[in-house]
């Protein structure tokens, strides 16, 4: 499967808005655990069905709804009937292979983007859409499967540190989308500590695996940047709306956003130049090993080639040659083969081969 | 005939706005089928003149006629007539070398695109331009030849399902077109998987067809590109019109399809960059290899070169050679070869080339 | 002379909006051709000398004065000063190595463009400059030489055909400007058709003559975008205008042009990449031919090398050698060196270079 | 460690505005300087801790607070308390990897950006970040070590040379910036003359050395360019607010540093494409050379190789060879050599190999 | 010295507006000269001192006042004083670094734009600094060195040609940038007739020597695009004041000056392509005759080779060889040789080799 497309044939020909899942399965059972709050209140519950969770909710606080798992689209139905959203938006949510960006709407912004982060286990980048509804009081969060970057906003909420528990939806939006862009910078850090620590590989005498490590880098570039340009995109678009949802104060945060998202696009360019770059040291150093190599050759083959000559001359059987006769025609042609053999020397200094 | 190019000449000094068929005539005869539904009723007819299909047209329905084959140009004169459509919009129905775009005129929009599917029975990309002509109450679509991609939209209306048997004409153009994008996600989406297997292929020692599969995908990518950049920028063009005929919550749709133009350009970019990317590591595995072989060539001849002179020297037939009457000259000789190779091995082997 | 640039230098130092005519002259004596329209009407009237023409001009018809060759200034400034033609304009005229540009005017439109058109006679594109003076009631159009695409244009004004008797002055100018792009397409259509017909050339065996091809169709490319591209700017600029002289009727029709001229631009774009391509793919193959003729070289030679070295060593002449004396001495060398043989061939099998 | 990136890992999961210190420590304690300065009076003071130098603060005076070190956050969260400095803000100079940016606040108007220059002692470019926060009648700023750039305003400062001491804060913020932008010109001038120093050595027999120059020029390059780009933005940014802290007569100024980041800017990419050039001329200069030592290899190889084979033909032992038997066989043999060498010669000079 | 940067350094730590003089000094002294002319009225004036000059200025007159020499920080100081220039203006007059650039003050419009002209005596290009200062009735122009491209207009103001005389300033001051801007295009053109001039010497055997040829051009491409490309940007700012100090009449004549502009860059953007071009072809051109180089060399070694090991085992000094007695031994062996040889040449012709 193509790696930057997530299967895009399966909703051919549906309607626009009609709910189909779009990925992998990941997950067995939906989770969905809501975490409601101010600034004196805080209460976690957890749950499989949305009824269950939802049946203790208090409009009066903040309610963060995470709900894990997306192929069970009647319980995203359900969701989007109890918050009234958009056809649309719901079909964004299931349909994994979404473009990041922001939408608007009456009653609430949606926001599209990859949570990406490094597994330590195996020292991949894992990536899997995340869909954040912002309502008036309310954040919904939509993950594709269990484990998120977002433990430390949990536990600053618990903790009641920062400005978290005080502000309001539009913070969390804001808190959640800010550990996701943290962890596309820390991923860039990694993948530019790989890149700069070929530059003096190349120095060396890099061989053709080189080539597949540069080529590798690009890639992953490539697969970042599809991800991190249209989430940059997005975050602009979201610092620029007017909207009722967000309120003054969180602007300074958002443009905050912003600049680490342009951050993160201005590594991955510098970093691609810093590639390309590379490659061309690689080929023009490749070149000049060439040269060197067919210098060797052709000055080696050059001084040898009369030589031998000369022994062929005198390995003929013609009934007359005077020099074999020579009482020290043998000397001679060894003191002959030297003067050639200097020439030559003397000659390729001269044109500075040697 | 140029592929990007229809038979351009073939207009050449006439009035602007006069009919000319342009391309080449793919059906016997034309064919125009006309769906009119509102929410609660729904009628196909199909027939061979506009008359005679038009003559049970329900005006308060929303009414979707459907025409194939453009190379009649009364029909399309007579379509023309009846729905006061500008000249200048129907010469670009037949005109199949039209650029994309879409125009806003008085009592109409009209939308030229192409129409790209992945013909099953050849695996090639079948192009051909369609025009939607979207009115008040009505859309008329202009197809080059039977058979389109549009039958999973005729099941909605006919099943009733989604909203479109409750919408207008606004949101039935919106649907062919979405049927459209989607399909250009799924041609980019077949050819990104391809060239995404060459990757593998350029880690093994891979030749010349290699270089022909690469510029074979460009010009694919060049053929699309053509044909959805512009369309995109119409989308977009589309999606900020200020017409009557649009009805506001239908814009949501068209932002959809925004993004969706959006992420198939991005894509062809990527595709683009990645088959450069993979050229220019072929062109280094390339050189890389060049140098492999030529070391060894240089590594080989000059290991030899001096033996063969030695053989030859002692080839001579001069009359004295001391070392023709040793004993043990002949051993002595081959001792002799040893040592000089195995001084040319070390020699190598501390310039690391071998 | 730099084919980019008319003879500049003639202008150093000259007074802004004096007249000076740059470019050679290409016609012996001034030819001013008039033509009145409207609808009921035609007149056409020719003649050497601007008053001899103008005599019989009829105010209320729409007029379309046509003066080939440009080395009269004479009769430019009395046209200038007929028509009310502010000094700079009249410089742009006679100077013909002017960048395409419209510049509006309190009482007209300067329009100058490129007309350029494949001279069937030898295959060779012929550009010359062309100014159109748009006024109320009247256009002007200025020609080097003798010869232009606008028959097709005066065929539809004394046929009645089209809308062009029943427009003003701007729907001829758009008419002429019209003509001209339809002939930009035409050319690109063909300078594209040759590239496009290099691209099964590269998979043959292609010499040196592939890339002066590729190298005179990016020449070709410079040259026509020189003129292109800056047209498109100008059209772009002229469907902008807010022009009393230009009737709302018309814009539909500018916007046309617009369109063809942005796609005549991005056929250009496109062509230059595949050049671009092309070239890229030549070099690749080119690298992977010359691999594949070292490889050969290599093998060949490494295969021979260690044989030669034997029969060099059984060429000596030393006393003693036990091998000569064996019954089957020349048999077992013959042996051996077929041993030698296979074991190289099957050293370079595993090698993967046989 | 990624010399792009400031261990971007530590702040992971911590809330936005809370502090931490984000770099290397590079000093043992935190140094405060305060100047205050109006027409007509000047005083400086110094010391360790906050209290200690705000305690005669004039208010009446312009007050430059110099602080360096930042890994005191007490320090720095008392100033933002003093000051009323946004928690962000704060976050924003301790976190020395930031993005150079300018943000406006209601009180303030904060400047990030890096400070540039070369150590006389090692030729190394150092860079540390700056944050100034410039306020009403104050201006602070953060360093991240002891040694600045600033000693010529300060000399100015003292001096009532200029026009420093008359103006306002906003004045001695353009002073600041001033010379860090001329720091940065100045790095880039020594760059650039150095790039420009590679030129001459291109026409010689360069070897592989200067690639890893050009390389080095580069990562210098992209080094200088991942901080002035972006300082250059928030310098447009920052003449371009309208902000009640910069008085009308400061934007004069401000537009010339604005020229400053613009002419920097312009000669890094100007310098970037220089390299880019040099590595292609180095290439096909690399090329050439190749061409030029396997066609000396062809042609002396294929001089002497038809000669060897003769003699050795003339080496074989056959019992009847009638040459052998001529009287002057052995002359006619040589004379056979120099005609064969002498056609060889004589087919190479026409086909232009020698 | 960096080429494109002037001693920055000088100014380092020096207040900005205080006046240093930056560039090489070219003159011994400073010269003044004035022109003040009306309609009616011409008046040339020259001097060594500002006083001595300025003492018999008419106010009612247009002046221009053209001070060559600017080592001399006294004068420029006074001229400062007497027209109420702002010291940040001033600083750029002398500061010879300046990247060129238009600025609005509220008495006068500063414009610094490099003058460059072909010195006919040595054929390089000579540039310096031109500083125009046009204020109501007053052009001042500051120049480095003695002679500069402004005579003919000098000529035309005392012939009262054109409308010199009959317009203010800033007619006066757009005429000596047209004059400059004029000056550029001859300067492109003569380097663009070099560039175009190199694309036949590609199709001929070319050497390294071409390569250094474009790398020349490739950088007078640099250094004029360097002042050029500013200089356009300046003239668009100059274009779209809304000054008091320019006449509406005068606009249409800046409209011109930019087209000029736009022109020339967009002439030297084509020649950096076609030099990029130009490159590309003789990498690929170098390349091919690689392969023919190769292609002979290995054929032509691999028709040998088995004809010498064939001598080569016939020359060994085996006792029983039984093709060594036979009659017609050595004419067998000529057959084999010959046969040998053929088999190669077919199996050539085969692979398209030969």
């Amino acid at each position: 499967m193509a790696r930057f497309f997530k299967n895009r044939s399966a909703v051919q020909g549906k309607s626009p808005g009609e709910l189909i899942f779009i990925g992998r399965q990941k997950v067995d059972s939906v989770k969905i655990r809501m975490i409601q709050y101010d600034e004196s209140f805080i209460e976690e519950t957890a749950g499989d069905t949305l009824a269950e969770v939802l049946k203790n909710r208090k409009e009066e606080c903040i309610t963060w709804l995470d709900i894990t798992g997306l192929h069970d689209t009647e319980t995203i139905a359900a969701v989007g009937a109890e918050f009234r959203i958009h056809s649309l938006t719901l079909e964004d949510i299931i349909n994994t292979g979404q473009r990041p960006k922001v939408e608007e709407f009456d009653q609430y912004i949606s926001i599209i983007v990859k949570m990406m982060r490094l597994e330590t286990s195996d020292e991949k980048i894992h990536s899997e859409q995340l869909a954040i509804i912002m309502g008036e009081n309310y954040v919904i969060t939509f993950q594709e499967r269990p484990g998120d970057v977002f433990d430390p906003v949990r536990e600053r909420l618990r903790a009641m540190k920062g400005r978290s528990r005080r502000s309001g939806s539009d913070y969390l939006a804001y808190a959640l989308l800010d550990t996701i862009f943290d962890n596309y910078l820390i991923l860039i850090e990694r993948l530019g500590e790989q890149i700069e620590s070929i530059e003096p590989m190349l120095l060396d005498n890099p061989g053709a695996e080189i080539i597949s490590l540069i080529n590798e880098y690009r890639r992953e570039l490539h697969f970042l940047r599809a991800s991190i340009r249209p989430a940059r995109d997005a975050i602009r678009d979201f610092s620029r709306l007017e909207s009722d949802i967000i309120s003054p104060s969180t602007f300074i945060f958002l443009r905050d956003l912003n600049d680490l998202a342009t951050q993160a696009d201005e590594a991955m360019e510098t970093y691609r130049e810093m590639l390309k770059d590379q490659l061309d040291s690689y080929s023009a150093t490749s070149g000049n090993r060439l040269n060197e190599i067919i210098k060797f050759l052709t000055v080696f083959s050059a001084i040898f080639i009369p030589l031998s000559l000369l022994a062929g001359i005198y390995g003929t059987n013609f009934a007359h040659v005077p020099e074999f006769q020579l009482r020290y025609g043998y000397y001679f042609f060894w003191g002959f083969l030297v003067v050639v053999a200097t020439i030559m020397i003397i000659f390729f200094k001269r044109k500075k081969w040697l």
